[in-house]
């Protein structure tokens, strides 16, 4: 089969690799669909963050091909979104709702497990990791929302939900990457009152406002913060999420939040120093991580299929498996906001 | 009116200051009946963080002896609880029920303002500020609870509530002080279901057990670790509550919490690094800070009222405002958990 694989820094090429294959009985193999890139594949295209060379890619959705002989819960045919990594299910921490933790877990694409950015996925403990999607004939634009709930729409949503935003909250978002554009989403879907976009890029403001967004602040840093702070009387935001995972992004997500509440933050924190004696001194609370997309997906899928919620307008470039390279540069130099593969046909 | 007053580290000397009068007229000047010591105050003590020379201590309960001509809900002979920290009660942080972050406020005996260790003191505020105590003829042992409620038991409480402490939670403890007993107390309040104490002393451990914990880890550093994931199958617990501030006691909270829980942490933290991959990568959380005083007394009163609740059996020293040099030494020698100082009468 043909996947992408990263062969160091801003080096990607799509090679052939060994078909996928069950290997264990608990195995699923699915034909890949819909492909994607994230941000945070960005980190070791830029040679940021170590990555092994190989396989690539965590968010797919596509058509399982192929069941180990214990799997109970997809078939053959089945079309199914995979989080981005994959989770038997059954420990103590997927029971309890946190299958990112899953003991046995991974994610896709990394140390040679098979990536999304390819053909076809081998995928461990199928039972716990994949949702089938119900229905068929679903429209182009379904398949691309629901793509977005392997990562990045499941990751906006746990800023939130980890920022503790609820009915009534005024909530700020930094960062306009896809991210954050998802969190606006889900802030609105959360019931969020009132929800202040922190872009100044004009296209993303744009798309920030059709998501929800009913305050845009342009600015950065210090002027950032006073202009939320302006916004909401000098109270500063009920919930700050932070969708970046730099420096600044974190300084700002502190300094808006206001005393009692907590900053959500799912950005991989890069060089990041979390100020403890202001937490300490406004009791703002700190939350985050990887995203549960497992436990997140059946609540967002019904929103999706039911056309409540459109995050797969995030994808503003396309290109075939082919054009994997070039979807990563383009959202390198921020040309494109999200760049969606497709790779299979349903 | 006589008062200890901070002169410099290791000196604390008990000296003759102004009056306590009515200064505005939302005051109240308060005739202290019970005051004592602070492990917060230790760290000034030690030389380790700066503080005025001047008045100190900022827990104390008293007879009102003057209100301003605006105070309603206080009055002459009323006995009252006054929180650490003052409180306008009428700004947006108040009324959101972060009365230790009001715009207006401040703690007692910090840059000049009356202390708790002296004969009386000024509280700002009256109304926002001050909790009167229902009933009369209360025996000396329900004093001694009701002192804590201006500070350690609420801060106790605040260390559980920020870690999320729920009925059937398993939560772990960390640090013996007078915090971390209380912590044990609240949680046991909270209908938690195991409470493991860190602690290696022995009549400490006892309190602890004496106060609901269930089990009792002696050890310290990785080996504390090691003990509190074998109790929990390796897992982790429900809410870790961290009752320090120092690096170690952090580092260890952060490693027994398991994934998708938070740390409450309440100890002033002193050169501690958060461990944000961690924070990231297993999704714990961390929440806590100086804690809401004024808004948990009314719940905690009527606990110690019904005695339900007895956490003034942490002081295990007392004396007279004249022993106040005595009642630090023995703190910070850690011969005593937590000394009251017995300053006037009913």
């Amino acid at each position: 089969m043909r996947a992408a694989v990263f062969c160091g820094p801003h080096c990607i090429e799509v090679t052939d690799r060994p078909d996928a294959v069950v290997q264990a009985p608990t195995d699923a193999v699915v034909r890949v669909v819909l492909g994607c890139v994230c941000g945070s594949d960005l980190w070791y295209y830029r040679g940021e963050s170590p990555h092994t060379l190989g396989p690539i890619g965590h968010e797919f959705i596509g058509v399982v091909d192929q069941v180990g002989t214990e799997v109970r819960r997809v078939a053959e045919g089945d079309f199914v979104i995979a989080p981005f990594k994959f989770s038997d299910g059954t420990c103590a921490h997927c029971r309890a709702g946190w299958t990112s933790n899953c003991v046995a877990g991974a994610p896709f694409g990394t140390d040679g497990i098979d990536g999304g950015q390819g053909e076809a996925v081998r995928v461990p403990f199928a039972d716990g990791t994949l949702v089938k999607v119900p229905g068929s004939g679903h429209s182009d634009e379904t398949l691309r929302s629901l793509l977005t709930l392997t990562d990045v729409m499941a990751t906006g949503h746990h800023a939130d939900v980890s920022a503790g935003v609820k009915t009534g909250s005024v909530v700020a978002v930094v960062g306009d990457g896809a991210v954050g554009l998802c969190a606006i989403i889900a802030a609105r879907r959360l019931g969020a009152a009132r929800i202040i976009a922190l872009s100044r890029n004009p296209a993303r403001q744009t798309m920030a406002r059709s998501f929800g967004a009913t305050d845009v602040v342009a600015e950065r840093g210090d002027a950032a913060t006073e202009a939320v702070l302006e916004i909401t009387d000098g109270i500063g935001v009920d919930a700050a999420v932070e969708c970046v995972g730099t420096a600044q992004s974190f300084a700002t997500a502190f300094a808006i939040a206001r005393p009692g509440s907590i900053v959500g933050f799912v950005g991989v924190p890069h060089r990041v120093e979390v100020p403890i004696d202001t937490m300490f001194g406004r009791n703002i609370g700190l939350r985050g991580g990887a995203a549960p997309v497992r436990r997140y997906i059946p609540e967002l899928l019904d929103d999706v299929l039911n056309e409540r919620i459109h995050p797969g307008l995030v994808f503003d470039l396309e290109s075939t498996l082919d054009g994997v390279a070039e979807a990563y540069a383009a959202m390198d130099e921020r040309r494109a906001i999200k760049s969606l593969l497709r790779i299979g046909t349903v």
